[in-house]
């Protein structure tokens, strides 16, 4: 395998451990009291009779004591990649190996799935250093499989016991670590002796609370993302002829969004959670977005950059209503809507199935997004709001806008927008040096955690903006995360996703600023990530972190 | 203005010179023979009588000697942004002070017709030193217009003489130094005092002879694309789900597309200028993509990475063909064209008006593209090629070609193609310490050919592989790399486009591995670019230009 002369270079990177790590993953564990979940006390307690109400726990350095026998662990990647994911099982096999030397580690390859199907890979030390510091998660592979039914946790049971596994990582979403849950209250009420352990994965940055700080990967992908924004920003300002559009990754939450425009300064930032609060029609973001143009254009300044989150659409009311009105008529009149062979027909046929105030929402979108709401579906006959292209319905949108204000006299500039859509460009990259730090942590206090006997806990550190050392190592029950939703049609305990807080202090940060610059050019150019030079370049975390701990 | 921490730490590099010019851009000149145009020899010597046949000029480290008297240099930067254009001026700037500390440096604003409308700025020590090391070309602007008429040369050397400027350098590309070589002979046959000198500018690699051995921002670009491309291939390799079909800027050459398979090594990288070489057909190409996503397949592997240059379509015959006959066509019939209201009936109309063979090729493309080809016409009523998603065209024809073979038992894998286009996330990223290094040289450099008293030549800087120390500097007569080409049915003098050679080492060398990477997944990680850590990481330029040396 050829490896380029970064990686090479990174191999050789040693990540940094917080002080209660520092003589190996024998801790000494520090109770607090017992936690209920969050809301919804008394359901979860019912759902997780034997993993819930349990107290918090705070490591501090043992004296690297080993334990007697080695502890087999079995590891699983879930769901999409996230820079750092290597690091994280790079930490639970140094962690393991601190605690008995003879431990061994396996991975379970293609996501939960391997646990089922018993794919799995035994870690070895040539094998584990050629994925230290690396992105990706192709060591393992990762896979979407969901673990929540008792044949898969039971085959999981005979497949892990065969390896002399007695404790399984899960690093995952809020989702996924849900279903860890899921999986320790079963084996623990069974007296399956395996241990669950949750860490903290997506770049979306949607899984955060009280003890987890944030989640891995968020800091990585937000800086690549703001690298290229901050590159297409410098360019805009040097050409001063295009506005660009820029969708970002993050389909629910809009943490990235905001986390890259307080890190460039670009001109706006639209905030999925805002648009919601407020009830802003599509029309009226489209109205914002030309005034802003054309107070630019006063300016002499005809470009300019703005950021759409990925899951934007699903968020303004009026198309969160059209689209579910399409995905019932369409899913009714399936057969009779193939049969149209005509693009005017079928989208007249569509119109006419929907309600007025819907079929006037979909008659103001341009054609080719019409065709696009109407026929790429998923399997499920659902709209792929993922597929749609946000980012040029709104530049459309706004030209058209433009058209009207200029017959109207309020725009004299030029409009012309390029579109991009960023996702794929982040999750893969080699970890920053935060996150190589803060997923090797995770993973070492994985290894912690399994050490003091417990299960149904996800990994956390915490005091991230100061360095390293000073991180505080514990683990919170994953039941104390969580709460009852209502998901088709049933009550189910999840995780709570964590939405951008209009009233939390970045999305404030970002508010008592924005309107400067939206007509003013305040760009900052952040540049790539760099891995060696000064300690303000290479070591510092993400804007939104170093906000909520001022 | 809020700069980044990179930006800052950057601040204080110091770009390295060549040996010759340690002490100062005053120089030691040595001339060599005198060189005529590459070809067209005669007709170049007669369109430019005072600025052809002369010697090429090699420097060698002068005393330290300072003018007598300063000199006023006028700057230009011209045509589309490359990274390292704001070095070149200080290289200017630093080279004309060593002259005499009272030169002066004046930036004429937004391109070439800030020379012709007296849009200028003084450049004094604070405001270069807030550009230096940085991307973009927002410290002066940058431009698209033509120099090329008399009227234009003598509204230029009035307003340049109004400030006292005897020199003005271009920073540019193929077209841009063509023009600076008609104002340099303008000038020099009516005898007015002002040196004209030439910088090779354009990431798109194609400005480059035995002397140019690379125009600068191609190394800062290409690693830009390196790594999104690296990331995007590891996430594929990490999800293996996707193929990922990737549009890359470069319009007429394939420089950029090729770097970028050496740096990377994902499966295929299309070149322009084989598929015109052996005149491959849209459907070939569709074919042996097919077959390559059929081989992985078969290997179980239903992902991969393949490059496209952005000019690709202007290159395969049948389709260039089609293009210029719907020019032609859609001229001809704008206003019938315009009164027809449904898409289908306008598709019609264009298909009747094409040759059999273009028709046939046109029906051949999915609805969207035809919509796009037919309506998406620039002010001249031409295709906008630019705005052709060939990436996206190819990712349709290759799906439907996987059907097809799927039914005849050809293909049993799964096919979902992801789409990108990077090209403004390259074009203004801080340099490369190569670039930083390589145009502020050239910059310094273009002061000692002012200093000289030499017009009509570029600045050079060679042995680009070895330390900069070691580098050559010197001066080609921009005649030395004209010929004569056909141009809208006028024959004009133009230094001529270096596209891929199909002979030449560095296509070659992807020729020699290119059956393994299709098959074989055999991705390399470039990662960000590095300005602090080890040399091989940070210093190391292009793998065109190492292979052409070795």
């Amino acid at each position: 395998m050829e490896i380029s002369p970064l990686q090479a270079a990174r191999k050789a990177y040693s990540p940094k451990l917080p002080a209660a790590l520092r003589n190996g993953a024998s801790v000494n564990v520090i109770k607090g009291n017992p936690l209920p979940a969050f809301a919804d006390t008394e359901k979860i307690a019912a759902l997780f009779p034997t993993t819930s109400n349990m107290p918090d726990l705070t490591f501090a350095a043992g004296n690297g004591e080993k334990l007697a026998n080695p502890i087999n662990v079995g590891v699983i990647l879930s769901g999409g990649q996230a820079p750092g994911g290597h690091n994280v099982i790079a930490g639970i096999y140094d962690g393991i190996k601190s605690l008995n030397p003879a431990s061994k580690l396996y991975g379970f390859k293609g996501g939960p799935s391997g646990l089922v199907d018993n794919e799995y890979v035994e870690i070895t030390d040539d094998f584990m250093d050629a994925y230290r510091n690396t992105g990706g998660f192709d060591m393992i592979g990762s896979g979407r499989t969901k673990l929540e039914l008792p044949e898969q946790f039971d085959k999981g049971a005979i497949n892990a016991q065969a390896l002399g596994i007695s404790a399984i990582v899960i690093i995952g979403g809020d989702d996924s670590n849900t279903n860890a849950c899921l999986l320790a209250e079963y084996y623990k009420a069974k007296n399956v002796p395996i241990q669950v352990v949750g860490c903290p994965k997506t770049i979306d940055g949607d899984l955060k609370n009280s003890f987890i700080e944030t989640s891995f990967g968020f800091d990585t992908a937000s800086k690549v993302y703001s690298e290229v924004i901050g590159n297409i920003a410098r360019d805009a300002n040097s050409a001063k002829k295009y506005w660009h559009f820029i969708k970002l990754m993050g389909r629910s939450a809009s943490h990235i969004t905001l986390e890259c425009v307080l890190k460039t300064h670009v001109n706006l930032a639209l905030i999925s959670e805002e648009v919601e609060a407020k009830k802003q029609t599509l029309s009226e973001i489209v109205d914002n977005i030309a005034k802003m143009v054309a107070a630019r254009s006063a300016n002499g300044e005809n470009f300019g950059v703005l950021l759409i989150p990925e899951g934007l659409i699903e968020f303004i009311p009026e198309m969160k209503i059209l689209i579910a009105e399409l995905n019932d008529a369409l899913a009714k009149n399936a057969e009779e809507f193939a049969k149209i062979v005509d693009n005017a027909d079928k989208l007249a046929f569509v119109t006419g199935l929907l309600s007025p105030a819907s079929a006037a929402v979909f008659s103001s979108l341009p054609d080719v997004m019409r065709l696009q709401l109407s026929m790429d579906r998923d399997p499920h006959g659902n709209v792929q709001v993922s597929q749609i292209e946000t980012e040029k319905l709104l530049a459309e949108l706004v030209k058209k806008r433009l058209a009207e204000m200029k017959k109207a006299g309020e725009f004299k500039g030029k409009f012309s927008a390029l579109t991009h859509f960023f996702g794929y460009e982040g999750r893969c990259s080699a970890p920053s040096n935060f996150d190589a730090d803060y997923c090797y942590a995770l993973g070492y206090n994985a290894a912690a955690i399994i050490g003091s006997g417990a299960t149904a806990y996800m990994s956390y550190v915490s005091g991230l903006t100061k360095p390293a050392a000073d991180w505080k190592a514990g683990a919170v029950p994953l039941t104390a995360m969580m709460n009852v939703e209502r998901r088709h049609g049933a009550d189910k305990p999840v995780i709570r996703k964590a939405l951008v807080e209009l009233d939390g202090k970045p999305f404030k940060a970002y508010a008592a600023v924005r309107e400067e610059w939206a007509v003013k050019t305040s760009f900052v150019y952040p540049g790539p990530i760099q891995y060696f030079g000064p300690a303000e370049v290479c070591d510092i975390t993400t804007e939104t972190l170093r906000i909520e701990h001022e």
